[in-house]
This record gives C-alpha cells, sequence and structure tokens, in this order.
C-alpha cells in the first residue's frame, strides 16, 4: 500500500495511540518509512520523525525534543560521515520554513522517561523551530533540530479561517459532518499544497522586488495570503488568494506600506506612486476581490 | 505615583483578579491611563489595552479578540474622524511587530459574555497578531487589531532559555528565589529593553545590507540573536548576543546562508566569500564568543 504523505492528525489515530511496530505505523499513515527516522521528502516536508534511542545527541524533555537528523552512518549505526541537509534532514528543514506540523512518535527502545515502554506511541504534532550543526565528539558533524509541542489551543485557533474546508477538494465522501480532527489534517493539507504550488510556480522568487533567498537547505520564500485569513476577514486558503513573496515585501505588504492596483501594479503606500509591477505566472491567477479587499484595508 | 511600563504579568495580579476601577489598576501596574483604552506608546509599544464598550466595532470571542484602536472622537464618543497610526495606536501595532505580550483587561460596561459585572478584571496576556483599517457605515475609518491569547505552555516554553534572568538588571532586591511570574516578567521587559536598544543604535538598518523597511507604522527592522537563545544553546538575551537584520537577512543568518567572521565580515556558505562588512556602531559591542558559536553551527 502506497503512502499518502498527510500533515497533522489522521483521523482514528489520535494522541497517545500505539502500535506494535513500524509497519503498523506506516499501515495507519503516520510514517512513511520501515526503518528511517525521518518520514519526509525536500519537496513536500517532513509529517513525521520516530525517536527511538537511534541518536546518543537526541534530547527527549517531553514538550521540547532535540532531535539528530539522518545519514552518515554505516549498516551498523555508526557514524562515519558528516550528515548533510539532504532527504529526511531537507524535509524537516522544509517543515520548519512552512511550519508544518511533524508527527513525533516515541518508540521503545528510547531511552527517556516519556517513552513507551514497548512498541510504538503516536505523541502529537510538533513544530521545527531551528535546526544547526553539531560536531560530535568523534569529529563527525549531525544536523539537529528542535522541535516544540504545539498546543491545543494553537490548532484550534486556527480552525476557523478555513470554514469552507468541508466542500473544495475534501477527503470525505459522504455528508456526514467531518470531525475536528478531519478538519485540522485537511486545512494543513490544503495549505501545504497551495505554499508548494505558489512557491514552484515563482521558483520562490518575490513577486515584488524578485529576490530569491537561497539557504543551505533549498531556496525560501514565503507565501503571502492576500485577504487575511482567520476572523474578521476569513480569506480563503488558496492560490488566487496568495502571493509569493521575500519576508520583507510580505512584512510590508501584511503592515500596508505596499498594496496592489486593479492592474497588479505595486503602490508605495507613502508616495501613492507605483513602484513596478507585480510579476505573475500563467498558472497563477490573482482574483481582484482579494486584491480589492487588501487595499481597502490601507486605502479609502 | 509614576507608571512604570512592564510587559507580561504583575507579580501579584494574577489573571482573573478584580479591580474596583481604572485608579487601581493604574496603582496596580496594570494599565497607564484613566480613560484611554490602551496603554502604550510608539517608541515602546502597548503593555495593556481595557475592553469597556468605546467601539462597537469590538468582538470578543474570549480567546479571540478584534480590538479598534484610539482617536477620532469627540468628547461625547461620536466618532469626527479618520484613526491614524500615532499613539496607543501606534503602540499596539510595535507590539505586533515585536511580539509584546499585551494584558487584557475587561470592564463592566463592555457586552459581552466574557465581561465582568462590576469593576475590572485583568484576563491574561494576549499576542497583536495583525492590524487593518476599516471604514465605518458613517465613513470614518478606524484601525483594528486582532489579539489572540497566549497559552501557558507558550509562556513557560520561553522561560528555561533566560537561565540568569535573577541576577542581571534583576528588580528583586532580596536572594529569595523569584516566582514565575516575576521571572516571566523580568524575561520579557528585559528583552523589550535589548530590542529596543538595538533598534535604536541601528536606526532600524539591517547591519548586513542597509534596508530600513518603511512601514505606516514606523521603521521595521528584527533583532536576531547570534547565539540561539534557549535549549539547547541557551545563548544570552543581551546587546552584545544581538543583532538588528532585515526579516531576509534574518531567515539567511538563522539557516546558516551567511555568517561572521571575527573581523565582523559577512561570509556567504555557498562561496566562502566575504559579501561585505558588518555594519556596527560605537555602543553596540559584539561578543566574539557568540560569533564563534553561531559560525560553529554552519562551519567545521
Amino acid at each position: 500500500m502506497a503512502y499518502i504523505r498527510t500533515f497533522g492528525e489522521i483521523p482514528g489515530n489520535p494522541e497517545r495511540t500505539l502500535y506494535a511496530g513500524r509497519e503498523e505505523l506506516r499501515l495507519a499513515g503516520l510514517h512513511a518509512h520501515q526503518r528511517n527516522g525521518i518520514s519526509g521528502t525536500k519537496a513536500y516536508g517532513a509529517d513525521a520523525i520516530v525517536l527511538n534511542g537511534g541518536y546518543s545527541d537526541d534530547r527527549d524533555e517531553g514538550d521540547l525534543i532535540i532531535y539528530t537528523g539522518e545519514g552518515g552512518q554505516d549498516a551498523n549505526n555508526r557514524q562515519i560521515a558528516d550528515q548533510t541537509i539532504t532527504r529526511g534532514n531537507a524535509g524537516l528543514v522544509r517543515s520548519q520554513m512552512e511550519r508544518l506540523p511533524v508527527r513525533v512518535i516515541r518508540g521503545y527502545e528510547e531511552k527517556s522517561e516519556h517513552a513507551p515502554t514497548e512498541g510504538y506511541r503516536y505523541d502529537g504534532l510538533y513544530r521545527v523551530v531551528r535546526h544547526w550543526f553539531k560536531t560530535r565528539p568523534d569529529g563527525f558533524r549531525v544536523l539537529q533540530f528542535r522541535l516544540e509541542k504545539i498546543t491545543e489551543t494553537e490548532i484550534l485557533f486556527d480552525l476557523p479561517q478555513d470554514i469552507d474546508v468541508g466542500d473544495s477538494g475534501s477527503q470525505s465522501t459522504s455528508n456526514a459532518p467531518v470531525s475536528r480532527t478531519e478538519r485540522v489534517t485537511q486545512r494543513l493539507n490544503r495549505k501545504a499544497s497551495v505554499v508548494r504550488n505558489i512557491k514552484k510556480w515563482h521558483k520562490n522568487a518575490c513577486q515584488v522586488c524578485d529576490t530569491r533567498i537561497e539557504l543551505p537547505g533549498g531556496p525560501a520564500s514565503e507565501v503571502a495570503h492576500i485577504q487575511g485569513l482567520g476572523e474578521p476577514h476569513n480569506g480563503p486558503d488558496r492560490e488566487e488568494n496568495a502571493l509569493c513573496l521575500c519576508p520583507n515585501d510580505h512584512l510590508r505588504f501584511d503592515y500596508g506600506a505596499i498594496y496592489l492596483t486593479d492592474d497588479l501594479e505595486v503602490i508605495d503606500a507613502r508616495t501613492g506612486q507605483a513602484i513596478g509591477a507585480l510579476r505573475t505566472h500563467p498558472k497563477h491567477s490573482i482574483d481582484l476581490r482579494y486584491v480589492r479587499q487588501h487595499r481597502g484595508y490601507w486605502t479609502k
């Protein structure tokens, strides 16, 4: 059975569910692999990790985890090379950039008071907040990630901003009301696909200034919503309401230093003058309703 | 008695404490003013707001608040002019930029199930996550702010990153252990002063690229920590460990696309070549210990 990469909770698999082994985790849709710690790719991000005592450099303080990346080990789990920002490691970096939730699964081999005594346990959603290289005593360099648990409040806060989640691109086939878990998961996955499309079309280059930020883990950009998500604006989370921006222009756009005309010219709010044209892409149609709504926040 | 602007909880005044009137709030150090809704200034940010039914445009959903700014009203609270990003409004924008916590106080005149029936109640810490202008039916424009409650988990997460908070610039005069509230409050206020100093010295211009982002609420920049705060690096939250960066270079610095030499040259990690010198300021001494620690995350 193919693994479908899903971000967020998996319906029917609430936090604290126990699984006998890695195959059971994979079949439930929680983690893609039988052996790797990280379920993720550079292009899509990482949706899950397993903590199972693979690295002495790991630290597990429950809601705060220092997790060591993958690679550079021989068949006996001996470090023989430096790790790099590739494969699963690049997936976790991508999840950090895009604030994607990562499922944390603890295994029985982990030496921590937070680990289960047997099998594997799904322990909720975490966010990657930082990564860095660490030089081990043996001289090899490993990647490390700081993960923090996402609180229930934080998850619920985001829910109202996507009230039409049940009827667009939905995975549910019946008319029955979808559960909280399904709504959260659908929202997260739709968000991930919107972000991926926008970044792909624009090759991570800012539509205002053409800056493309090159990081060791790959190019970076931000996906800005034109009409704000969530209360009270309730803009939709889809491509027609999104822009690919560098962080600087994202800040300018969100704080009203720049806005767009109906011809997609970029206006400097201080002078009211156009400073250039928004770069567009044939696949990326922008709905002027959202452009007008954003402009209305900042001009009469 | 002068009001001392303090960010975070006020010791001895836990959440849900009731106060008879505005003067009691001011004397307790919770809110600067007798009448204004916003306790804040453009330079320092806003530390508190009162919700007391002053604006029909407000919305109070408990953990989520849509709050209307101040100004443009006559003595009878009739709107006679547009609001602007000045005074208290500029304070709330500043708090949004710098992620400062805002105390929310609800008054008995507020028409909401969340309001107290008499007096004023301190209802915890919130974060400003967005602001925009709204055109009212009468044609005047008011500023609005979306505030979200900060969870206890989020507050506690940040605590370990400042373990020396009790002995540097501390407000406690005894050797007695400081309470959780005191530690949180001291940390938040020290953080606010570090951010303020760094931004002031560099006039919000990026030390790498000289970009200064001009927003309607004033210039914007970010304060980056050279050696990361929090576990596992535990860099200190002080000026010697901080840089004034634009968001783009902040991202590059945190993800290892750029790092510094001991001569404070900026190195592009892809080429290993210097791309320029970090701009410095005589009052801003940078401790090379932190520079080396950061460099060590990204190079051998």
